[in-house]
């Protein structure tokens, strides 16, 4: 059995394995500007663990989880053009440093590449493999879709919230757990629990990153508080609260959305936090990631192998869900 | 032996039949608008009519020529984006229609649709397929880069020209050809022979395009004369034209493509074809085309199944040699 700590050296020595081509270069080096950057590469370690729950050799899954790796960038590559964001990971996103065209075909490049390393699993059944890869590619695309159209939205619900981040972000996390579990022979039972492990996983990460934003220690959370709140973002936080407060909060709410005074920015994150305070959002949404852990640990339970096998990704998951950054 | 007419019903008809989820509908909108264009569908024809060289039951390559020409429809959604484009086949460009956000993604998501159709071909080595569809979508994303470098640049080869093409345009060609064959369980050397048929084909195709800009009629060929001059776009024509000028007419004709002036459009167009003429560029692009267009037979003619059976394919490229639009 390999450890998580482990599982990221493997992966950090995969992305400085990859061949890019010279030429072009304006095409390759941002993709590998941005695979460079440091994230906590949870997609990739799942693939390698969940398959490390049947078999030993982990350079068979190695390509896959590089394939979730690189997909994971490429949607970040597009997502940041798409909300004209100037920063990743502490440094500057690639339509900055380079411009829009740039991410947009480098983009591309990054999924097709995402596709050719999953392509060199191997899997007794690529078919089945690439076509989870490719519904989960379309959900998360959908995802995106439906995250852009909130932003014109203030009545989105609680439950479309849930749907929008099961696409966005936890249909890869539950991509990622199976596909491991594919590459390694398991049983259909198996992988289905897989999957549900890392959707469960999936809708408590986003829920906690919802908290930290509000509740976090901008030292440790690496963003500024409140960045969700200043910019009107649906989150699980304002979504359920917008569903349990009454008419005259709901009204404060939106118009204390609506208010863009410059310089006024701490005045405006303190309002909404009271509210979510008078509300006990911040207990609700605990609350609810708790629940989805719960359900990813149930799933977990359910995988036919030796429970001690299982600790390394119990271990994953408590740590991301302590996590403050 | 199905003719070319039979094949693009049976496109149509596939195109018809691509299921597109109700929502959200800002995300597959977009896809079916610009497949529902008219255009060529010589790609997929390709695809249908290789496979035909070997096996009656089009349908177990349709798939695959639908991959090719959803693909293509991507690679046209994001071109248009990069290139600031207006219309593309008489009709509004999606990120005209709707917006850039919007075309991005759909053309993200036209990329997965398109590698989903891949993945239906009932072909025996499915990876060696799609390695081949990866392999060459990358070329194009080259093919593009070059192409947008190329824009900043007044000292392009026709070497250099002509690698470009050969990426962002014939290499679909080569691909679409050698897909079927593939699916077909045609031999290497047939697959091969096609792959560079396809190629040959799309060379001259494209300088064919390149002549028609110059030297075409406007009401048949559907778009202005004078296009690429007047946007100073790299073509076979420009980038041979400045490698047989003397240094004065190298002069005269960079200095007529940095020339802006508004309402002097036609004066630059003539300006310009006028040193073509001089240098007898059309000649020597006609000799050019027909040297790819005659490796493309010999490629063909290298192709292991009866002459007679080859004739449709013949036709199509002869067709393709001929239009004028």
């Amino acid at each position: 059995m390999i450890s998580f700590t482990e599982t990221l050296s493997i992966i950090k020595q995969g992305i400085q394995d990859i061949y890019y081509p010279e030429q072009p270069s304006n095409l390759y080096t941002p993709i590998s500007y941005l695979l460079d950057l440091k994230g906590k590469k949870v997609r990739p370690a799942l693939t390698l663990l969940t398959y490390n729950l049947y078999k030993e050799n982990i350079k068979e899954a190695l390509p896959m989880a590089l394939a979730w790796e690189i997909f994971h960038n490429f949607t970040l590559m597009h997502d940041d053009v798409m909300d004209n964001a100037d920063v990743r990971r502490g440094q500057p996103t690639v339509h900055k440093k380079w411009d829009e065209n740039t991410a947009i075909l480098s983009g591309d490049s990054m999924l097709i590449l995402a596709y050719q390393y999953a392509l060199k699993s191997p899997a007794k059944d690529i078919r089945a493999l690439l076509n989870l890869f490719s519904k989960t590619a379309m959900e998360i695309c959908e995802g995106q879709q439906y995250d852009m159209e909130f932003e014109f939205r203030s009545d989105v619900t609680e439950e479309e919230y849930l749907k929008m981040i099961r696409l966005k972000t936890a249909v890869m996390l539950g991509g990622a757990s199976q596909s491991g579990a594919m590459i390694a022979e398991a049983s259909e039972k198996d992988s289905q629990a897989l999957y549900d492990f890392g959707i469960n996983l999936g809708l408590a990460f986003q829920i906690q990153d919802d908290i930290l934003d509000v509740y976090g220690n901008s030292s440790v959370f690496g963003k500024n508080i409140g960045g969700d709140i200043l910019c009107g973002k649906k989150t699980y936080l304002l979504t359920s609260a917008m569903s349990l407060s009454d008419k005259n909060t709901r009204k404060e709410l939106i118009d204390w959305l609506n208010y863009k005074e410059e310089g006024k920015e701490k005045i405006k994150i303190e309002a909404v936090t009271a509210i979510y305070d008078k509300l006990l959002i911040k207990e609700k949404a605990y609350s609810k990631k708790e629940s989805f852990y719960e359900k990813a640990l149930q799933a977990l339970d359910e995988v036919s192998v030796p429970d001690n096998k299982k600790e390394v990704l119990r271990k994953l998951a408590a740590d991301l869900m302590e996590r403050n950054s």
